[in-house]
């Protein structure tokens, strides 16, 4: 059912043109300049009485008129609507297109630089479908949807005047509050619920982060390979991005004081390096930490997926070994509850909170606060929690699942890191083309993102980054079977113990 | 060889860290402090047991934990030791507060100038309480809680693991679709529901667009007076704001003209200027676009509650009168329905779009979806349009009687501007200190936002913007008698025919 519409009606009782005529006159340049489309219904005579605070006649008079004409018909249990006989197009004027000289024109070209991303808006072929290997993607359908569910319908009843108004541009002190306990037991981080400010995910935390902190032209380090999704934010807010190599032990942080050592700010995933899943060690966690505290620079730390590890315990943040306050630190629900959430936080050095209060403000003044009571009930009454624990097991099965069909029909192959920790690994593969090969894949339903995406400069890896989340266990195997044929291997192991490979 | 040193562990055993967390915690705090260095060995995890009259397990967990992370190291022949890779230097973390000399510290003030706005933070007085005359209060008590409650229920029982993915950057389609008919035909904006960009308010649609639009160093065209609000997000990206005078018709495009040609954009509120509350005129908008289409600008037109005019019907958009695509129209839930929903949204000219989406995925990637589908569905089935109608009547009575109250009460020391619509209207008074008064009435629990705050240069009036949103009819009297009381002003009419005024 469509809504009953009013177009815009300027009644003028000076005028000599009679009420009942303007009333007409409106309606019908409504409909025909296509502002009224067919099927929609009108308002009933005395609501449009009502609203433009006229007599109820000169609108009967009017609907009379329109009705008799054929521009309205009533039908019995539809009410009144425009005439779905009349010609939908001849009627309309043309779409609200440009013509290509517009769209070309010099005038139009009138907008700012930093906003031109040549490649963001074409979907990226793993990014079309969902499974394997789809990377961020979640086991949404494991999601606890009956707590939740409950905790929805409970918090929609308390809907009142009260919630309705603005909330704080921190956020709801109930969510911080229990977001703090989290962060101090489960991930090590140091801080006071008036540090964290909630936001809309870990994108909206760093470009938040990338205003206070930055000027347009600060150089910040970047791990090469790292999230591409980040090199916007910095492109965005004019920064220059410089990419620093990480190994083993995660950012080579000698390489970047060589190379940059006056860089403002460093981006790092220090728990799960994304893409390569290593983690960061303890000498270069100090490293950083002397080198941002010797010049002054910032670190932000993405810890955006440190509550799956599989072996040991959580690494814990570095946020929480730095005694200098230089830490800013930005988590994420997005893969630990689900992406539609839109809800992350950062963890503000507590000189700084009054800043980012300040940009915050200035960029749309605050979250919406139903889902933070939603969330803040959800953590205290400890589904998340229990939420994280399961999943981990589940995780843990799945990437191990993963790791084995890897082992069994890919073998020495590729070789695969970041194992220990997170919903996705990588495997590097050489003597390939990892974007040819993506492109062949998804013809074939599997979504692989190429590791070559991940660089900036030349990449000195191929191969894919494959996130195990949103696949079962039970599917690995086949899952890792068509990535076989897609890169053309042999089957390894089994009785055949000499193999052909690409 | 150095002796096996073991720190001092104190291990609690009813604490809730689990006993590995412990040992981890004390030998880590212990090597970062510096208390161990580097190439100490650590006891034997038998040996560390014993001591510690723990079994051998939490043992084995906490080193292997402390393995994995690089503060240990094993050798054969060597034993466990203390990582030799870590950097020796005085790396003592202080407790985490900040002392006074850090947070003035040169190294702490490597933030952008660009974040700072020195008044943001602390909250004006009248932004403090709810009531007379608070400006951006809407009638929450009048707010149609049970079918939107009911609509909630609903949808939260309809959330499962598609609705739990990533969305649309541009918002759903259902909502755009919804807004789209709306906007045609309540407010006669030539749009599509493909340039319909959903966003989280007013504040965020304009960081959009300055982003998109703007570089840093655009001169900008803005009301004077005009929302204090929307300079920030200019300052935020760079810009510099060009004051341009607004008389009875409108913001003064010759004015513009004259005083700064090549202005890269302007923002104006034509439906109902903020905060003087006057329509910019046919002439005007003639002018305006005119201007726009020679020069190149980008007109941002917010129209903020253009829903409510309570003389004819609502006055039509300026993006409706432009053929050229060179306005961004900005829209707003907040006013309309609630601010805690955080919905706006932004209709963007065609050729425009992806530079938005691309801006809009560096962002935040897009908007939360429950919201979105709970709002189409209340538009759809008719709520949202009989809310509006409801609330201009009610928003009308009380427009009626604070202008009432004010002629009876105020008489003519005060002028009254922009009383056809909206939710505020504005008093100019002369031969006050409107700054000065706002204490004093906040004082008295009446929130009065002084007409010079509205100003960037020298306020040419003084006075004050005056919601009457969240004040019932019922009393308007009482609060405008206080606020003559405030302005230490007699009584007008009545007997008295003759008064004495400040």
């Amino acid at each position: 059912m469509s809504i009953a519409v009013t177009p815009i009606i300027a009644i003028d009782r000076k005028a000599r043109r009679p009420l009942h005529q303007q009333i007409y006159d409106a309606y019908r340049d409504s409909i025909v300049s296509g502002t009224l489309r067919p099927g929609q219904r009108v308002p009933s005579t005395r609501g449009l009485a009502a609203e433009l605070g006229v007599s109820r006649m000169p609108v009967l008079g009017a609907y009379a008129q329109l009705m008799a004409e054929g521009y309205f018909q009533s039908r019995v249990g539809a009410g009144t609507t425009v005439s779905l006989s009349l010609p939908d197009q001849n009627l309309a004027p043309q779409p609200y297109k440009f013509r290509a000289k517009t769209a070309r024109s010099a005038r139009r070209r009138q907008v700012a630089e930093r906003s031109f991303f040549p490649d963001s808006i074409s979907t990226p072929p793993w990014r079309r479908g969902w499974g394997a290997f789809g990377v961020g993607q979640v086991a949404l359908e494991e999601f606890p949807l009956r707590p939740w569910n409950s905790l929805v319908t409970r918090h929609s009843r308390l809907i009142g005047p009260k919630s309705l108004d603005y909330g704080h541009p921190m956020g709801l002190k109930d969510l911080r509050e229990a977001l703090m306990v989290y962060l101090r037991t489960a991930r090590g981080v140091r801080c006071d619920a008036e540090q964290i400010m909630i936001v809309s995910g870990s994108q909206q935390a760093l470009d938040i982060a990338a205003r206070v902190l930055l000027e347009s032209g600060s150089q910040v380090w970047m791990e090469e390979p790292g999230y591409r999704y980040a090199r916007r934010v910095f492109a965005l807010n004019g920064c220059r991005v410089v990419p620093i190599p990480v190994d083993g032990e995660g950012l080579k942080v000698g390489v970047g004081v060589k190379r940059c050592r006056e860089a403002r700010a460093v981006l790092v995933t220090p728990s799960h390096q994304y893409p390569l899943g290593v983690t960061m060690s303890a000498s270069r966690r100090l490293q950083l930490l002397d080198w941002a505290e010797r010049s002054g620079a910032w670190i932000l730390e993405d810890d955006y997926d440190s509550d799956y590890r599989y072996e040991g315990m959580p690494i814990s943040s570095l946020q929480g070994l730095d005694p200098n306050a230089r830490v800013i630190y930005i988590g994420t629900f997005s893969k630990v509850l689900f992406p539609s959430l839109r809800l992350g936080y950062l963890v503000i050095p507590g000189d700084l909170v009054e800043r980012f209060i300040s940009v915050r403000l200035a960029m749309d003044i605050g979250p919406a606060s139903f889902w933070q009571a939603v969330l803040a009930d959800f953590i205290q009454e400890g589904h998340f929690s229990r939420h994280i624990r399961r999943m981990r097991l589940l995780y843990r099965e799945r990437s191990h699942a993963l790791v084995n069909g890897i082992e069994k029909e890919l073998g020495s192959a590729v070789e695969v890191t970041g194992e220990q920790a997170g919903m996705h690994l990588c495997v590097t593969v050489s003597g390939i083309s990892d974007r040819e090969i993506v492109n062949r894949a998804a013809r074939a339903n599997l979504w692989l993102v190429p590791l070559s995406s991940s660089y900036m400069g030349r990449a000195a890896r191929q191969g894919f980054i494959l996130g195990f989340g949103s696949t079962a266990t039970s599917e690995m195997t086949s899952a890792v079977r068509k990535l076989r044929n897609v890169l053309n291997l042999e089957r390894v192991g089994g009785r055949a113990s000499e193999q052909t490979r690409l």
